[in-house]
This record gives C-alpha cells, sequence and structure tokens, in this order.
C-alpha cells in the first residue's frame, strides 16, 4: 500500500514577495522538504546509512512541474500530502499536493532517481534501480 | 523577431546545500527573476504603469517545469538565456536555459498569465488576452 | 508582565549549507518571523488596522544583533523564546533565544522602530512613540 | 595595507518582502558572500587546501551585528565593500558597508573564528589563532 505523508508549514511573511503572496520558488522548497519528510516517515535509511550498505548516495532531481492553483500569503498554515506515484526502471515519481484546509493551492511532481557514484569518476553519479527494500517501504 | 535576453548569477555558498550543489528551487529563483530582466530588457512598462494604463496588475506563474541536466556549485558563473517561446488566448510560455559556458545545466518552461482585477472581488483575478503592445516588444 | 512567546520550527536540508549546518541568514529568518508571532500572540493589531488606526504602517528593523552559540542541522527541532526586552523613546528591542532541546543555539537582539509615513513624503517614514496600547500587550 | 573587496548584486522581486523592501536577512546572505569573495579575491586558498595544509576547514561566525540605515528594492544594483578590520588572538572582524551608488544601506560587522576539528571528538571544533599566510594576504 502507498504510504502518503503530510508535512505541516507556516507560511511566514519573509516567505512573500511584493505582491504580498508566496514567491513561488518557496513552494519547490516545501516540496523538496515534504519528499524528505516522507522518505523518513517510511523509515527508508539515511543516505549516510544506503551509502555505506549499497552505495546509493542520494535521490537528486531530474524534473519537477508545479500548477499553481490559488495563492498563499503570511499567516497561513498549509500541508503537503506526499507519495511516490510510480516507481521506473532507473527514476521514480513523488507527487505532491499543496493545501490551505481542502484547497489545493499547488500541485507538484517530482522525478528522482537513485545515485550512486560512478566506479571511474567519483565526481560523476549513474541512476540505479530503486532498491527492493526501499519500494517496499514506501509502497 | 523573439526578444532573446541573457541575464547573469554568480552561484554562492549559501545557494549550496549539504550535497554541495545548488539548492534547487534557487535554480526557480533565478529562473523567476529572469524572466523579470527579460521583460525589462523588452522595455515593457511596469506592472504601476500597466494597472494605470490597462488595468494589468501582473503576470503570475500558473505552471513550471524544469529538466536538472547537471549540478553547479559555488563559484560557479551561470546564465540564464529567456525568451517567449509561445503566445496563447489567455497564457504566455517563457522558455528558459540555464547554462555554465556552453554545458546546459537546467530547461526551464513557464506557463504566465497577465492578471486583471476580477470585477466584482478585487482579491480575485482573471486571465485577459497579452496585449499587443507587450507582443509586440518581445516578440 | 513581559509577554513570552515561543515559535518552533524545524530545520529543513535546504535550510542548510555545504557545511552541512544552518546557513546563518536563515537564523535571522526565524528571529524576524519570531517576532511576528510574538506580536500576533500578544493580540498587537495588523498593519492594516493600525495604519487606519494612528498611521502607524509597521516596525521595520533597524539594528540585529547576534551571537552564534551552537551549530544546528536537518532534522533538528528548534525553538524561538521571544519578548520585547526594552523600551525606548522611538524604538524597542526585542530579544530572542534559539534552543533544540534546553541547548542555547543563538541570541538575537533586533531594535526596531514604529514607522508612520512622513507628512510630507509618504516615500519616506518617520519614527514615533511605542503606542500605548501595543506597549500594554506586549508588557 | 588591508585589502578591501567590493561584490557586487541586483536587487531581485523575490528579495523583496510584502513591505516592497528588501527582507533583511537577505542583506546578511549578501555580506556573507561577500566575506567569501573577499577571501578568494586576496588568493587565501580554498577550505579544503587549508584542511590537507594545516587543519583549518573553515572560518564560521561566531557574531554578526548589522545597522540598517536605508531601505532597497528590486531593481536596485548594490555593492558590499568588505574588509578585515581587526586580528585578535582567535578571531577576527570582517567589516561591510552595504551601498547603492554613494548611499549607505547597511553596515554590518562579522566576528569569524578559524576553526579545526577537536582532536579528541571530531564533531567538535576548536578556534586556532589566524594562520600567518591568511593574515599576511587580508592585510
Amino acid at each position: 500500500m502507498t504510504v502518503r505523508h503530510t508535512t505541516r508549514f507556516t507560511v511566514e511573511f519573509g516567505d512573500c514577495d511584493p505582491a504580498q503572496i508566496v514567491f513561488y520558488p518557496n513552494f519547490l522548497k516545501w516540496i523538496d522538504s515534504a519528499a524528505r519528510h516522507l522518505f523518513v516517515a517510511a523509515g527508508v535509511p539515511s543516505w549516510a546509512e544506503m551509502e555505506a550498505a549499497c552505495g546509493i548516495i542520494g535521490a537528486p532531481l531530474v524534473e519537477v512541474t508545479a500548477r499553481f492553483v490559488r495563492p498563499a500569503t503570511y499567516g497561513d498554515e498549509i500541508t503537503v500530502e506526499s507519495w511516490v506515484d510510480e516507481w521506473r526502471a532507473k527514476s521514480f515519481v513523488v507527487q505532491h499536493v499543496v493545501r490551505r484546509g481542502d484547497d489545493v493551492l499547488v500541485e507538484g511532481r517530482e522525478i528522482r532517481i537513485f545515485a550512486r557514484r560512478h566506479p571511474d569518476d567519483p565526481k560523476r553519479i549513474v541512476a540505479v534501480a530503486p532498491p527492493d527494500d526501499v519500494r517496499r517501504r514506501l509502497g
């Protein structure tokens, strides 16, 4: 069963721009944080532990799409509901819905890979198949 | 002819995360800035002037997609090349290519609308057709 | 009696820099937010309400000092305890202590003024005495 | 002779808050960047090189004070002039003046230490005397 995790944030004055609404890259900041909180909540080991166990050093983003439905402003309490929506051969999709109460504010879709260091050049990375243990935990 | 504008940024230490690379929402920050610099370079009037002239109060984002091709780190000098790639009935697409030298780092695609205040409720906005003058200036 | 308010924050991955610790300007971001939450918790009217009632448009910062005692990293839950430490003729001091559990991480001290628009030039501001009602609420 | 270095920044829309002026922690972000650019301009080796040569892993901040004299807004071109103002036994002071043209906007004062890992606990750091080579380069 797919694990869904909800992370809460408060929109602060400094998150908003001269148009009085959230400066949009901040929604991506919250979405990135929500992806990490989903992994932690599902019991996925830390990157340091995974590097020691199987050489995976992280899950970098390769593509993100966000649709902005309604603005938010400071004082708003928002939630980000996040889950892995799709497992692919060498990548996976994390879906996010940002809401204020029941109102959808933003829909985000991240495509991430699991990365290992390139055997010939430790500065480069290569995408590897999502580990079974991680897939089991995230559903 | 389409106006293309290039904005330069320096990646700073504080723009990078514990993985030593740019924290991805910062690329969206630069892309958002580049869109504004494109408008300024093309001679598009300020929002204050446009509101007075035709009621348009801004060009809010409705969707953004970014593909991350290569990472960047602090000390890197990057450029963002930006242009309006498509005019639609009630929206337009701004395309961005972020580079370090000749290497493409990120490709970004913003869909924006021109917004006027709703006649019955000044807190809401409505999308209006891109003004001819703005289309002419941006090509 | 002085009102003390505690605001909670979670340190996120993106708040940290390549040294793996919080990028220091983010502590100031939390301190600024905590000052606003102190005002809200004490029942101080919004700036829009205060401008209508007595012409005060905000409480801009004129000086800030922060002492960094211990670093923090992502996953840390931190608190900011805030209170008005001193009322002066035309300014006031907000003191902040940032902690993780009982450990002090940062001590911050903001000097702010209450600002009204200059009668001859609405772009300039002038400092005015802290209003009695606000002083009573914040103690 | 003291090395003075000037770093240039453009204030972007997203650097400003609902009061239409720079959100103050962003001034600290620019000041932090300016301190690094001062070191680079003076030819101070990178932290990776210094760690290999003498065990110094960085120059963390222990205290910062900023005085805000005039606000700035988006479109403003600003400069930060930076220099080491004082060498102490186990710390040093970096002074910064942020200007728009000739107008001073912010005066910042950072106290930093040179840090080495604690011999008994690599997670802790200890302050060491500023290295002679670095002092010579920064004047």
